[in-house]
């Protein structure tokens, strides 16, 4: 399995609309079918000095594999999301991993 | 749901009695009963900037709610793989997201 996690920071934490707009362009990302299971988070109300909370929205996509996470990659849908949201976000940290 | 996720950087990344001992905590760590989905993984190939691949290990564990991501926290098993682990780890990276 390949799980591709991102999260996303942001620009301006107070513009509601902004927050919305990623949050609405995430979810239409985890619609693309070659991600298997899908979860677009925000964070939890859990606080102890190892857990990083500051970001404001995540994603934890499973695929069965790498190759089928590389055709996501590059997926048109990918592609318009990033477009349409790049500009909302100061900073994204994506893991990858393999198990 | 409830998705908490881990990093691990080992403190020892030459040594591979640390590093299986780690894989083998996490593998067992993983079949905690409140546990819903369990991905224990290494760093998959992908290198982009926005990537960090640097950690050695992740846990990706999806909870039904937080109530159950409590019991695991508090779980002997969880406590026991902490007390056996937690030496051979530099430093944890936790995330939670509800979704």
């Amino acid at each position: 399995m390949f799980v591709h996690t991102v999260f996303f920071w942001l620009k301006e934490k107070d513009n509601d609309e902004a927050r919305q707009a990623l949050h609405e362009g995430l979810k239409e990302l985890a619609t693309i079918a070659e991600i298997q299971t899908a979860y677009v988070g925000t964070p939890a109300s859990t606080r102890r000095p190892v857990i990083d909370h500051t970001y404001d929205f995540s994603i934890t996509f499973i695929f069965p594999d790498k190759a089928t996470q590389d055709i996501y990659q590059d997926h048109p849908d990918h592609h318009k999301f990033i477009d349409a949201c790049s500009s909302l976000w100061d900073r994204v940290q994506v893991y990858d991993a393999v198990s």
